[in-house]
């Protein structure tokens, strides 16, 4: 039987968590009255409603508003839950990393032995279920240079883990910083590939008057913010020569590239057409010699198949030049069925089923490709198998 | 023969880059010693660039930095130029629409007449190409709402007039305020499509330093900002209901979409996961009930096909549900060839032929449909016959 493998499923441990109830900014675990399980904030387009809520408490006033952030519930800390989650929808092996926002918001001076404890424990649990779990570990981006390649010496050395999750914000200057390139080149040499996942999405305003009221829910950050933020990031290191910088580099992008599939011909199409990149007097680009984004898609990256459309998989594999370049993934334990006829958290989750549904349809049921997609193509890239 | 339409296709008039060169703040028209043509400043994402050549100019300092937007060549303003384009392209009808940013940045107590005098302005030149050119209308969205409904009704008093552009500010609040829907009512029961159309693109923070300092040119707003914008104004329209509150109302869509044939089923999910939205008590949204996006986009969207990839085009028409919804476009008098080896501006435009190779491609070659997209689709759906 081909494996079923998930290499988009998110933990946070329990020493994490209870970082998060100690913080007063985002990202926080807070709990509100009435409210049967605390709430989870993560996202800055969350903190409106986050400081309606507090206005409203120091003024002894209840608008009803909506709670902002999500449910923290057992999903997000518990490995029993997680294997449970496994279980319930055939996934052999889970390939689990940190959720956002990582270690992004820690004091440099604490980040580098937070970061070596995180991945220790994530160690940990992956040798509790031989060949069950594996981990892509995360690096302590806010502490100096050494610290940070200390990090990856130690995730290298780990027998579980099969790379790094990166946010967009690199050293903060984002991934086309040039001072990030010794780590990148690390990375690429210690062959740990980076999964590459967004956190920031875009400024708030661009949302508009209506949803910074809450009434659109978190539909638009993580619906287009999300993608968004994974696309601008890409973008930016392949305008800046990063994939010819570090050759071996390999990245596997959240939600499938985003919206990279649907935007890389305009993109080529804009450098072809921009006057100084592209000059008839010689510009910074090569017209007939330079690498195109499609080479670069073909060649250095894998996509995840977190994409909830048979349309979308299909622009995903054919931006990616084949199926065998995509890999399944769950996002669990993000979008849990909501209730009511939806299901509830311990039952099949719909999320889940529509990502399947799209492997299938936009595969339109090739068996093969199926498989390569639902675990086998992760079984290869990331080495999971020997055990 | 099959004729072949360019819906998405701009003109600054001559009154219109008067207006520019006398402006200070963008959009502007602006000469550069040295600059064989006047620069045209249209996008918060050059300001930074701009104001350093301010600087200079006011140091006499000389950074040899590239200049500001683009060239204003005599493709933007010129009739001729545009019958040139179109015959070099066998294009046969053109729906000509004034270029971003419309008529945004004026003052209320103006827009109304200017809005009148372009919209005339267009209408004699389509009169005077019988059967070659139509228009889609300007509407001077700053004056007060009577002073827009009188230019809708007079917009739909021009003979050549097809629908109206439109950006996505609305009267400032974006395309999801209340106080636009008499707008939209009007305009479906005028029967002119919305020819939806970004231009403000994202804040320029999102591009990180290097594109600040001009390092990427153009791309990276115009590539991902744009797309990325027209996305979220008709996500936040979806959310907002308001398709629901106007059944007829019909849009078109710049490039293909944006990026919604990619995010469509993220968004879906998204909703369906959002226990604001709908919760298992009740929420906003009836999960079973409730009209989906996709829906939507197959009873009151067209896409145009300005998307530059087989791989986009193909996912357009699929989240259409058809390839009879997609409309051939150049987006003329933008991404002319650099000069060089990609030719010059007279001759064939390279962004031209990769949107017809997109179709051809994406549509695998199958006559009848490529027909379609290159022109019947607009015939049909624009009226373009009858003369």
């Amino acid at each position: 039987m081909p494996k079923v493998v998930d290499i988009h499923t998110h933990m946070y441990p329990p020493e994490y968590i209870r970082l998060l109830k100690s913080r007063s900014a985002i990202p926080l675990v807070r709990s509100f009255p009435g409210a049967p399980d605390p709430r989870l904030v993560l996202l800055s387009a969350e903190v409106p409603l986050l400081e309606k809520h507090e206005e409203d408490q120091q003024n002894q006033k209840d608008e009803n508003l909506p709670l902002p952030g999500r449910p923290l519930t057992r999903h997000f800390s518990s490995l029993d839950q997680k294997l449970h989650f496994m279980d319930t929808h055939g996934i052999d092996i889970s390939v689990v990393s940190l959720a956002n926002p990582w270690l992004d918001f820690l004091p440099g001076s604490e980040a580098g032995d937070i970061a070596q404890s995180i991945n220790n424990e994530f160690s940990e649990m992956c040798a509790r279920h031989p060949g069950r779990l594996y981990f892509f570990a995360a690096l302590p981006l806010t502490s100096p240079l050494p610290t940070i390649q200390s990090a990856i010496t130690h995730a290298s050395s780990l027998p579980h883990c099969r790379g790094i999750i990166l946010g967009t914000s690199g050293l903060g200057a984002g991934l086309d910083d040039p001072s990030l390139l010794p780590i990148l080149t690390l990375l690429a040499s210690s062959n740990l590939p980076i999964f590459l996942h967004p956190h920031y999405g875009l400024p708030n305003s661009v949302y508009g008057p209506r949803a910074a009221q809450g009434e659109y829910g978190h539909v638009l950050p993580l619906a287009l913010g999300f993608p968004v933020e994974t696309t601008i990031a890409l973008a930016r290191m392949f305008l800046a020569g990063v994939f010819e910088q570090v050759p071996d580099l390999k990245i596997i992008l959240a939600h499938s590239g985003g919206t990279l599939p649907f935007l890389a011909g305009r993109i080529e199409s804009c450098i072809l057409h921009d006057g100084y990149l592209v000059s008839s007097e010689g510009g910074r680009v090569n017209r007939t010699e330079r690498r195109t984004l499609w080479d670069v898609l073909r060649t250095q990256i894998y996509l995840d198949a977190v994409v909830y459309s048979a349309v979308g998989l299909r622009a995903a594999v054919e931006a990616a030049g084949g199926a065998d370049r995509l890999m399944f993934g769950t996002d669990h334990p993000f979008f849990p069925p909501v209730g009511g006829e939806a299901g509830d958290e311990d039952g099949e989750w719909e999320s889940v089923g529509l990502n399947v549904e799209a492997v299938k349809g936009g595969l339109d049921g090739d068996d093969e490709k199926v498989a390569g997609v639902m675990g086998e193509n992760a079984v290869r890239v990331l080495r999971l198998e020997g055990e």
